[in-house]
Formats: C-alpha cells, sequence, structure tokens
C-alpha cells in the first residue's frame, strides 16, 4: 500500500469508531450493527458473547434497555496490516445512568480499547474489540459493579 | 477532489476546532472570532443569536464573562462535500465555575456537535454549529441549568 | 515537504502521543522513554527535571511510584515546521489515585501540552513538553496539591 491509501484507511476508521460510539449512545441499533463485521467478537472484562455480530448485538441490546449512557473515545493509534487488515488503539472513559426501582445508579470508567477492524465489500468495519478498565467507579448498590457497556 | 486534497481539508478542520478551543478556553475573542466565516451560526440548546458572527460573538462574551471553562472535544469525524464545503461531528465534553455571590457554582456538560465548515479565502471556517447535550449537571442553586458555553 | 509526507508526519506523532499515554498509564517506563529524544526537556507548572531524558526519567518514576493513573489526550493541532522539526498542542485530562498510610488520595488535573518533537533516526520524538494546567482539584489533605504526573 501506498501512504496514500494508508492513511485514506486511517481516516476512514477514525470515522468507523465516531460513528458507533454515535449510534451506541443514541441506542441506534441499526446503525451500530453495520458498523461491524459479521464475524466480528468482542469482549469485555466480565462479558463477551462469543460467535458474532448477532450474538454481540442481543447481549448488548439486553444489557443497555433502560441505561443512558455516554463513551467519550481519544487518541487512536491505527496500524495498518495489509489492504484488508488493520488494528488500533483507543483511550475510553464512559458513563452509565440507570434506575434501580426508584433510586439512581451510575457506572464510571475509564479504559481502552484494543480493536482489530477489516475491509468487508469495500468498507472498513469492526472484527474484533477488547475493553480493558484501567479504572471503575459506581454507585453504592450498584448492581453493575463491575461492567461498563459491555462492548 | 483527490484523496490527498481531502486528506489535507481534513486536517486543517481538525486543526481549527482544535485552535477554537483553546481560544475559548483561554477568552482569546480574536482568535476565536477569526476561526468562523462571517455568516456563521450557532445554535445551543437554550440559546441562538441568529445572525451571524458578531450575534455570536456578542453574546458568547456577555455568557462567559466571569466564568472558567474547559472543553475537550473527541472522536471527529468529518465529511468533505466539495472543495469549500464540509461537516462534522464531534463528542464534547465541558465543565463551567463561576461565583454567585460568595458561592462557587459548577455546570458539567456531556454532548455533541454538529458543524458545517466553509472555505474563505483559502481557509477553512465555521459556517454553522449545532451543540446537543447527552446530559447535563449542575451545583444546587445554578442560575445556569440548562447551559453549557451556548457555542 | 510535499502535503502528503506533511499527513504521514502528522499521523506518526498523534501515534507517538498515543503509545506515550499508553505506556505512561502502564508504567512501561521501556516504552514510555523510547518516545523521547535523549535531549528532550519537560517542564510541568512545579517540575522541571532540566536537561535530558535520563533526568526527566528519574523524576518521572520517582514521581509515579505507587500512584494509578490515567491521562486523556484530546484534539491535537500539529503543525510541520520542517522535515525533521514540529510543534503540536493537545489538551489534557489526567486522574491520579494513591494512598497516604491508610486514607485514598486523588488528584484531577484540565490542562493542555504545548510539545515539540523532532527526527531522530528517522522516527519522530518528543523534544519538549510543557504541561499547563487550566484547574486542578485534589482531596483534602493531598500531598500532591499542585501537580499531576509532572510530565
Amino acid at each position: 500500500m501506498t501512504d496514500l491509501e494508508k492513511l485514506v484507511a486511517i481516516n476512514e476508521i477514525h470515522c468507523l469508531m465516531a460513528r458507533r460510539v454515535r449510534a451506541l449512545d443514541a441506542h441506534d441499533w441499526e446503525t451500530y450493527e453495520a458498523c461491524h463485521a459479521e464475524d466480528h467478537v468482542s469482549a469485555g472484562p466480565q462479558w463477551n458473547p462469543g460467535g458474532g455480530r448477532k450474538a454481540m448485538m442481543d447481549a448488548l441490546k439486553k444489557n443497555m434497555d433502560g441505561i443512558r449512557h455516554i463513551h467519550f473515545v481519544h487518541s487512536p493509534m491505527i496500524e495498518i496490516l495489509s489492504p484488508t487488515e488493520a488494528r488500533g488503539f483507543w483511550t475510553l472513559e464512559d458513563y452509565l445512568y440507570w434506575k434501580q426501582g426508584d433510586e439512581d445508579h451510575w457506572f464510571h470508567g475509564w479504559g481502552h480499547y484494543d480493536d482489530t477492524y477489516g475491509v468487508r465489500d469495500g468498507q472498513w468495519l469492526f472484527t474484533s474489540r477488547r475493553l480493558s478498565y484501567m479504572r471503575k467507579e459506581h454507585s453504592p448498590g450498584s448492581r453493575r459493579e463491575g461492567e461498563g457497556n459491555g462492548s
């Protein structure tokens, strides 16, 4: 690949991540799903839906039902491995808010993503994502001690 | 436009936003104003100065007088529409601090920007900006319940 | 330099910063050191190790011993000055956590970096970094009133 081709790919992957987090926080699941290859695998600290995009989407929709949340991603480092393969690192700060009965609860996480990306039908998509938290805080009595969005 | 021309434009727009937020948080109003086209329109959730850059600057200077603040912007997704037109999406976290009499007050916002950009005299500038908050928190008794910087 | 050469350099500097903050928060001092030129100089608000990378590393390792921390960097504005010289601006949010005896303490900072970069043996490295805080908060009784990571 030429330098120019690599830079075009890096920009597309930056935009892919931005599209993903916007769709995630809007619960726009159709757009979110379309950011991922069919064989995508997500692995969170306490949550691994295993085989493929459909399992990830089912787990995510269930996990995020009734939750309001915000995901901020920073300082990407994308490496283009071939015309159809890349990997990337981002830092993440996420905030989750929900009710348990009448009680307000929250989770606040500081972590990073280790991703891989692949080209499918001419478009860069997520092929895997591993979220590792550096720090987690939560409201007393939270039922979500160890996890953020799980993907 | 070639891929290279688009990437050059995207980088210029990234730097435009960085220059804007640095000038904003420094109250460097001359630099801030120069980031915007004369016909720029900002629309915030409860604040819309309407016609043009001058109205925006007047409202902003009044709104931010006596306030210390910090704006962090993340994960841009810039789309070049033509050699002189583009649009962009960014996430935003902002923090405001001020006094009401002797009391310390604060606002903390989580949101995103939907911008448009245009070329004027060979330079990319903001032509519009819409700020939408996903979440807002403020100190009890704050006189700024619903707004951050307003632009 | 051509536009393409400048864009390649900007991407390398973006990745350099991402590598630095990942290594910093992991206390991976070997990788961290390798991000800096031998004559690198860091200047923090209350902390300036003076001459060169070795002094910076000695001060940093001592300063960060026993501290858990997170550094998020945003919205770079990189200017390529020559084929071997560049400067950059980033915003920073940092969080530090440590024990004083049995007590949990913390520092939370909002600032920005003014960096310079140079090419050494074909690779972009940090040659200087100045951290300026816009706001600092800390736990009551903290022994780290005025400083974050110091570099």
